[in-house]
C-alpha cells in the first residue's frame, strides 16, 4: 500500500488531469468499499480543489454477487425510480463523476449469465435518459482504478495478498505516469501526442480500414463525418477532462452497416464478473451474424442479444503494441487497462462526439450518419504484434496504418 | 469476531424478531462500511427469509467527518431531492428498514457543532415528509448494532483492537439474548413481560409522575389518552416488529406543557459524534428554560435550539437498574444500549402511537392532545439507583413506581 503522500499525489493527478474539478463543482465518487482508504484521500483532495460537495456511492462486490444469486427475478428487473432521478439531478448540477473500476474478474463466475444480464439491462434501461450526458461528454466523467485484493491475487497468483496488492499498485502507478517526476506535466505531454495522432488521422479522411491478423480479416467503413478523438474531452461548460486514466487510444466510430468479415479477440475480456476468452465474431453489413467464445459464451450471448444495436459495433480504437501498458506484458483482466494495451473495438452504442456535429444531432440524424445506437457499449481487445491495418483514402489509395501491431506512419 | 454460524444466528434473530421480514417484502440496510462482513450475512439471510430485494446504503464515518470539516456551508445545507424521493419510494413499497448503529462516540470531536447541526437539520427537514412512516410505525424499522473498531476501543481502552472488538461482540450478544439456547423464544418471553408491564401502567391511568434523584426533581403530567408501549410494534400491514434490539423500556409521551422542574442526566450521551456529559435541564410549563452541560454544551445548544418543539420533551421511558444491560455496568456510549440500561426521556417529537388514536390524528389534534412536534427526537439517560418515581392517580393517590432505580410495584 502506498503511503499517504503517494496516495495524495495520485488523487491530485486524477482530480487535476482527469476530472479537472472546478471551484463550486459537485463531485460524485462511485467506489467499492474496499477502496475506503483511498476514497478518503480523494474526498479531502476534491474539497481542496474547491468541490462544492463530494458524495459517495459505495458498493460491495460480494453483496452484488449474493443479490444476483438469491434475489427473485422480479427484483433483479426492478430499478427504483429514485436511481434515475438521482443520476439526472447530478447531471443537471454539472457533477463530475469519478468511478473506481476495481473488481475481481471472476466475481460472478458460476452465476447464471441470464440473471446477470436481466439486472444489467434493467439498470441500463433505467439510466437511458441520462446516457447522453456521458456519451456526449456533456458532464465530466473519469474511470480510474486502484487495486483490490481479489483482483490483485488473480493477476499475481502465488503471491501473498499484501505483495500482490503492492505489485498491482506499482503497475497502476507505472501506467498512469505516477513514476514520473512531474506526473501532471507528463500527462499533458502524453495527451498532446495522442491528439497529434488523432489530428493526422482526421486529415487523411480514410473511408475504410482493413484489419488483418490470426482469425481476423475485417473491413470497417468509416462514416463521412467521422472524427478521430483521443484522451481529452470537453464538458458542457467547456472544461477539459480525461475520461480514462490510463488512456493510450485514438478512436472513432465505424459506419454502422459498413463492417464485414471476421474478428478474433486477442486478450481475455473481464465483463460483468466473468472472463470471456477467444471471442470470435462474423459480420455482414455491420451486423454480427455469428459469434463464439472458448469461455463466457453465455455471457457474450446475453450481451449480443441485448437489443438490435448490440449486434453492431460502436467504436474502433487504435493502440500500438509498443504502448507503455502493452510493453509491461501484464494482463490486467480489467478493460480500463487492457484496452489501452491493444487495438480494440466496442460492441454497441457509438459516441456522438465521434461525428462532426454529432452532439447536436437527433437520434435519426445520428443513425443516418452511420452511428450505432444501443443500451450497451462493451470494448474488447483485438490488437497483437500480428495485426496489420490498412487505411483506404477516398481515391482508393492504400495507406499502411499498422504493421506488426505498431503504427506504420 | 464471531464465526459465520454465530453471525448467521444473530442475523436470523434480527430478521425474525426485529424486522419480521415477510415474503416479498423489500429490505433496506443502512450500515457503516466496516460492517461489511456482517452485512453480507444479513443480506443472504434476508433473501432466505423471502425478501423481494435487499438494498444497502453504505456510509463511511471518516468520509462524513471530512465532509463536515471541509465542505462549504451551502453544500452542507443542500440535500439533493432524490434523497427524500428515495425514502418516500421505499416507504410506499412497505420496505423493512434495518439500521446498524455503530459509531466511534468521538467521531466528530473538535468539529464545529454549528456545522454538524446545519447538515443534520437540513437532512431532517428533507426527510420530514416521510417521518410519520417511522414515528407512527407505519413501516417496519429496526435499530441494531455490531462492534466497530474505534467504538470498541473507546469502551475497552488498553485492550488490543481485536480483544476490544471481541469483548464488544460478547456484550452485544449478551444483551440481545444471543447467549440463550433459543434466542427467539427468549425474545418472545421478554417481549411478553415488557408488554405485561405496559398493560399494568395503562390500567392505572396515571395523571402525573414525579421523578426525584440527585439534581432531578421533575413532575411530568401525562395526556389523558396516553398509552404505555413496549418493545413490539405493528406496521401498516399488521405485521409485528421490534424497532430496537436490545429493548428493555416501557414508554409513553409526556403532556407537552405539563413538565416542570429540573432534570440531570446520569450517563454520557453520545450524540452526533460528540459526547455530552452532565446535562442539566430546567422546565417551566413543559419548555426548557435553562440548560447546561459539563461537556458538549455547544452540541446541546444546537439541539435544543433546532425548532420550537426541541424545547419540549416527546418521550418518557422506564427501565429499572436491575435490567440485564444495566447490570453489566458497561457504558456503551451508544443510546441504543445505554437508554435500555436506564430510565430516559427524549427531547423533541412524540410518537403518535403513544396516544390512543394518535396515528389517525391531524397535527392540530395531536398538539391539542398533548403531543409534542419537532424535527428532532433525542433520548438521554436519567436513571440511577438513586432515582425514585411516584405515580399519581386521578384521585390524587400516590403510587410508588420506582424506588432506588427499580420497579416498586
Amino acid at each position: 500500500m502506498p503511503n499517504t503522500e503517494q496516495l495524495t499525489r495520485y488523487a491530485d493527478v486524477l482530480i487535476q488531469v482527469g476530472l479537472n474539478v472546478q471551484p463550486g463543482q459537485p463531485v460524485s465518487i462511485n467506489a467499492p468499499i474496499e477502496a475506503a482508504d483511498f476514497v478518503r484521500v480523494l474526498v479531502e483532495r476534491c474539497y481542496h480543489a474547491g468541490a462544492a460537495t463530494v458524495s459517495i456511492d459505495w458498493y460491495d462486490p460480494l453483496c452484488k454477487r449474493i443479490r444476483l444469486e438469491l434475489e427473485p427475478e422480479a427484483g433483479l428487473q426492478d430499478v427504483p425510480k429514485w436511481v434515475s432521478q438521482k443520476m439526472l439531478e447530478e447531471c443537471q448540477k454539472n457533477t463530475a463523476f469519478l468511478h473506481i473500476d476495481a473488481e475481481d474478474p471472476d466475481l460472478l463466475a458460476g452465476v447464471d449469465p441470464r440473471r446477470i444480464s436481466l439486472q444489467s439491462k434493467a439498470r441500463r434501461a433505467a439510466l437511458r435518459e441520462t446516457d447522453p450526458y456521458f456519451m456526449e461528454d456533456r458532464v465530466t466523467w473519469l474511470v480510474c482504478s486502484i487495486p483490490t485484493t481479489d483482483w490483485a491475487m488473480k493477476l499475481f497468483p502465488g503471491e501473498s495478498a499484501e505483495t500482490a496488492v503492492a505489485k498491482l499498485w506499482d503497475a497502476i502507478f507505472s501506467v498512469t505516469r505516477m513514476h514520473e517526476q512531474d506526473p501532471v506535466a507528463a500527462w499533458r505531454e502524453h495527451l498532446n501526442k495522442l491528439q497529434e495522432r488523432a489530428a493526422y488521422l482526421n486529415k487523411q479522411h480514410f473511408v475504410k480500414l482493413h484489419y488483418r491478423g490470426p482469425g481476423t480479416d475485417l473491413t470497417v467503413e468509416l462514416p463521412e463525418r467521422h472524427q478521430w478523438l483521443a484522451a481529452s474531452a470537453k464538458n458542457d461548460q467547456g472544461h477539459a477532462f480525461v475520461p480514462n486514466m490510463p488512456t493510450e487510444e485514438v478512436f472513432t466510430l465505424p459506419k454502422r452497416d459498413g463492417v464485414n468479415g471476421t474478428l478474433r479477440s486477442t486478450m481475455p475480456l473481464a465483463y460483468e464478473g466473468v472472463v470471456i476468452e477467444d471471442l470470435e465474431l462474423s459480420f455482414e453489413g455491420g451486423r454480427i451474424v455469428n459469434f463464439n467464445a472458448r469461455s463466457g459464451y453465455e455471457t457474450i450471448k446475453e450481451l449480443v442479444e441485448t437489443d438490435e444495436g448490440s449486434h453492431y459495433l460502436g467504436e474502433i480504437a487504435l493502440v500500438p503494441v509498443d504502448s507503455p501498458i502493452s510493453r509491461r506484458n501484464t494482463l490486467f483482466y480489467n478493460t480500463l487497462f487492457d484496452e489501452n494495451a491493444s487495438c480494440h473495438v466496442a460492441i454497441g452504442e457509438a459516441y456522438p462526439v465521434c461525428l462532426e456535429g454529432g452532439v447536436d444531432m437527433s437520434k435519426d440524424e445520428l443513425k443516418a450518419s452511420g452511428a450505432n445506437e444501443s443500451m450497451m457499449h462493451v470494448d474488447f481487445m483485438i490488437g497483437s504484434s500480428a495485426l496489420d491495418i490498412d487505411g483506404y483514402l477516398a481515391d482508393g489509395t492504400l495507406v499502411p496504418l499498422f504493421r506488426g501491431g505498431n503504427w506504420a506512419i
